[in-house]
């Protein structure tokens, strides 16, 4: 059977299977299922176009992984097959433990960190190969003494970065987060088994940087955004809550089920592998016109586009200002005080331009020397965080 | 409320909303339902950027519509404001009364064609509105006089189909598929209430159409596509005889199973309206390990991406290569003929390269003849059907 | 010194020039002086976009050689070191003989045709090379047993093709003409040492064939660049007249009034390679104000973009019309019938969809026959000629 | 007459001419003129590309200044036809005074800014229409009191910016430069007669400075570009002395001559007005092989890309090491002192992230209140000046 495919990408062209493993993986059930969660969550009921999922991304890295690798070789940097093979597995799964709607519903569905999960789905299908992953985990785990293929999968600038800022903005329509892959992978060197970016690919980097701010803010942190995200997670502790206290419900999916009552005591991987956001887009249908109020709520808002609203501003909210919107509500969805406040979310949002901790990109200056980003760019200083408080809450 | 809205589109930039009654459809539960239907189906398994909804491709369809009358008045066409109106909301309705998969699915769990079901939900909310869709439903039906109002919702050279070719190309990534709208909506023009083309746009037409062509080949009929279809369609077929035998089932949706067993005899639209690709993926999510042994093999097989194989060819398969084939399939999977011959789908499928029937496009002649594309064109004689015979069954 | 440039372009991302000789012919003067001749000469009257030089063309079509060979040797052809470098210096030299506004001009300018010039050029250099381009000019001229290499520089689909269609497309804003490059060069193959398209690139041929017959109506033969170019064929007869005849004429370059007296009887290499656009560009410059009514006329249209009028038809011409048209220029202008003549062009322009002489493009089958276009492609009886008349002349 | 053209653009697919008199300005030999002055002078010696010309970036400032009319006047911005008239021929007569190679000669060839000689030019236009040109010349002059005509013609943010940055970086094909215009021009409001950016636009702004550096960095300050520049600089300088000198030369044009010899003290509109970069060429095209040393030495290095070498650094060079590099350039080329030093240039570079003057780019916050820049972008502290040392000197 051929295994060397190419696959349709509107963004690179077209994406090649370099190696037979990797396609083998691609194939599996596990891999598969990425193909029913949605890369951005809830994000298409802003941005239409945004209903690529996290298979596709996955694909994506995976050819810059691989445009990578070859770049570094025609650099004269030394990768063996075994590794080159090691980092596309190592890229390929780096998120297959990520469940139904992904970061939203990370700690309210799931109670573990998705790279957590990756690693023992990782392992499991390790042992069904009968080692043949080993590698594979330890580049994805940081413990391959060859830092800079970690370093691709998992920094500052890797190439899951690289290919989801530029996937978001592709399908969300949102141009200004495109940024220059290509240059920036030409840009790559190795030194030291460090990666790093050659001096001459500084402007790229703070344009990369840039785009990102911008889909930070237009995108993953939209106000609106924020607003589905909350309902969906008010949504779904809610209906925890029902399961847990064995509340009349209308049927929902089996796995998904046990997750609501276990996941934070008994967590079941196979249950987990079970589903995606179907389950979950399933239990918010059945529930449009439920007898709990609450929840059908949320449903319906969620499922109609019937979003919340957010303020989000630089300084707190001041006491009296949520005090006020918290009558507000009550009275005008005739509820008392104690729901009112399950649909009312505050907190705050914190972006950082440059994240020098943990991970500092380095630069190649022409005279040998390496030398962080902060120190050449003269948006080097423009590190602090940018933290937003929002307010969300029902329209009236 | 500000109801002149923007969105963001990957293809046009910006899709602006330039009626406040089409503003209030699409916040309508019935077509913010278009959200969980994908515009093409099973194609994201074989492309998997085609994510793309029916609820995107109706918005590009109404900024086509919404340009070329804005074009067609800078022309000279008078257009008034309620015609533009009726004209954007008949574009924005003409997919509502899609189901689950759309066209894949029609005539299974549907027995009713989608223009139909389009033009009751339209009459519904006709009701709602008192009579403000009026005019909207006269030009859908194509009963008003002004005809080009009716060809650009429904034509061989509709807003429809310019922004679905567009859009399957740009999401799939097919970039052959692209067509030039900018510049045939330029080339538009009104001669006696009909639709025409400038004489200058000639090349531009030749070009749709071939377009049009690569993308019937490369996607629509793709050999994985119609394999993954009809997969579907046996599947639900089969979940039909399950249900309407009462035999033993998980749980799926009320709505699903009313319309399973009596969509046929009894339709009904309230039923419909609460159906999308999530009921139908959820039945197939919920039956994947279940004991009848025909739909679970589907199930998984949908699920999971193991598809069937697909031969294509322009002549009739014969007798003995198709008796070969069930003994083959039969003997692989180990089950009797009758059971073997559910997996085992044949037909044609067709297309022409043009259809003068029953709609030719015509074109502007410079000397201000009206004359049909066949005659004006060398590809005119290019409009015989190209049929080609499938055969898609299970790998062995 | 580092040979191993990358340079920048807007089509391809980024060019790499893959050997130093390569790199070394890029900086001769001979190839330098590409940079001060545009790809398709006047076209810039009509689309401004349209000033890309036969410089960056030549790259771009280096660029896709290069893509090729990569890709064919990825599917198992061998192509020796050797060879590849042979085939990217011939595809490199392809367009070197070209004088001054290319096409327009060979046959008024230059009586021998841009290939034997290029030749001829290739020729002098090898010699100082000496015989490094052996190879190079055997591909070149198609001796070379290989005879895929001479199909990739020369014939109905060679690299210069794609490049040269992409590129007008590109710089033009004729979207339409744009091709799929990529997939076109990933459907490559080499059966028994000729180049062979794979069967599933059929629709990207036709789509191919169809956007260089739109190139061909919409740019190449556009009205209104065909009066620009007749124009221009008739100012530099009558500079070269003016230039036999010794009559009074303000300064031009040495070399072009050798070649204006000479190229027909005695052609030197030298000269010729000393000239480019800007030499005859200068030319007209100098005479937009001079007393020779009608070269000063000529050189003041095309300067000012007063272009004359173009009628291009499938019929030919009545004699009454063009008597009629002689008449009216003549009585326009206040001049007699003889110079009335000089200002008025008839004659027709070919295209032909495909042609299958003398280069078929052929087709691997899935079952291993070799078959030709026109066998396979529902198009492939679209090979008759498009013949069109045209009659250029002054406004009045 | 039709004047009601369409031009085709590949940046902005199509630009209309809304005004009649807009037409006839385009039409007109001065504008014309510009076709034959590149954009970017000599960037494409580097960037091959770019060969784009003052005349499409003028066209396409038209289209960008007519979409900003129509955005604002859909915000219920009252702009009067005159007024829209008059800043279509204000942006399209912005850059008609420059001379050839724009930037890089002025100051050497012509003594006068740019902006001034538009200025006379549409004052003698304006003549000729007998006063249709009276508002454009408010506009252009900043007289006419609604400031935000003149802003979108000249300020920090005017659509002349928003089209070069755009324009080079597309032909350049650096596209970490291209800028959102489409969604930074809906971000465009006026508030008592000021131009100013609604709050949400702010990370389209910050992009677009981004941007900027960017393209000035890689394109416009580029090393080689600097390094083409100079010779450019200096090889007129010494044509100039040649000419004052009365010194031996080969025939250039005579408005070059004269303007060589006198724009200093006796400035000719009308010399000016007939050269372009054609003159320049050819000059240097005259003297490749002149018996002056240095003006042959650098003709020829600028035909055929024989580019001098830069040094770019933060820091001032030192005494000794530009001591150094005369000597060998000195010794390398044979040549004297003196003469050393007509080939060696030192200086600085310097750009600023953001310039709050003269014009502060000025914010209308959702609350109402108008904030400058600097006050709520983080990058707002980002103003202050970057400033590179270069050395230019032949290659040794």
């Amino acid at each position: 059977m051929n295994k060397k495919k190419i696959i349709n990408d509107p963004i690179y062209g077209f994406i090649n299977i370099p190696f037979e493993l990797v396609f083998d993986i691609i194939e599996h059930p596990y891999f598969q299922r990425l193909r029913r969660i949605y890369q951005v969550g809830m994000t298409n009921l802003i941005y239409p176009g945004a209903n690529h999922t996290r298979f596709h991304h996955t694909l994506g890295a995976l050819h810059l992984m691989w445009q990578s690798i070859q770049h570094l070789r025609s650099k004269g940097i030394l990768i063996s097959d075994e590794e080159a093979e090691a980092s596309c597995l190592a890229i390929l799964m780096h998120d297959i433990g990520h469940g139904p709607f992904s970061h939203a519903l990370e700690g309210v569905l799931i109670h573990q960190s998705h790279e957590d999960i990756s690693l023992q789905i990782m392992k499991e299908v390790n042992q069904k190969y009968e080692g043949d992953l080993d590698l594979a985990i330890e580049i994805f785990t940081g413990k391959y003494h060859r830092s800079f293929l970690h370093q691709l999968v998992s920094s500052e600038l890797d190439v899951d970065r690289l290919d989801y800022l530029n996937r978001d903005s592709f399908y969300s329509g949102v141009v200004e987060g495109k940024i220059g892959t290509d240059r920036i992978i030409k840009m790559l060197n190795v030194v030291d088994n460090e990666l790093v970016i050659e001096e001459k690919g500084l402007y790229s980097i703070e344009k990369f940087l840039m785009a990102r701010k911008i889909m930070y803010w237009q995108v993953y942190m939209h106000k609106t955004v924020l607003a589905a995200e909350k309902m969906l997670i008010s949504a779904v502790e809610r209906l925890k809550y029902l399961v847990v206290n064995a509340s009349h419900l209308a049927p929902i999916s089996i796995p998904l089920q046990h997750l609501l009552r276990h996941s934070h005591t008994d967590f079941q991987l196979q249950d987990f592998l079970k589903i995606d956001d179907i389950d979950v887009l399933y239990a918010l249908k059945q529930h449009e016109y439920w007898e709990d109020d609450l929840f059908s709520y949320l449903c319906e808002g969620l499922l109609n586009r019937r979003l919340f609203r957010t303020q989000l501003q630089t300084k707190a909210f001041a006491e009296a200002e949520m005090e006020n919107i918290h009558t507000k509500v009550g009275d005008f969805l005739k509820i008392d005080r104690d729901l009112a406040e399950k649909l009312i979310f505050s907190g705050t949002e914190t972006t950082q331009f440059y994240n020098d901790i943990p991970h500092q990109i380095k630069f190649l200056m022409k005279d040998g020397r390496i030398l962080p980003f902060e120190e050449i760019s003269e948006l080097g200083a423009t590190n602090s965080q940018t933290k937003k408080h929002y307010l969300v809450y029902p329209k009236f």
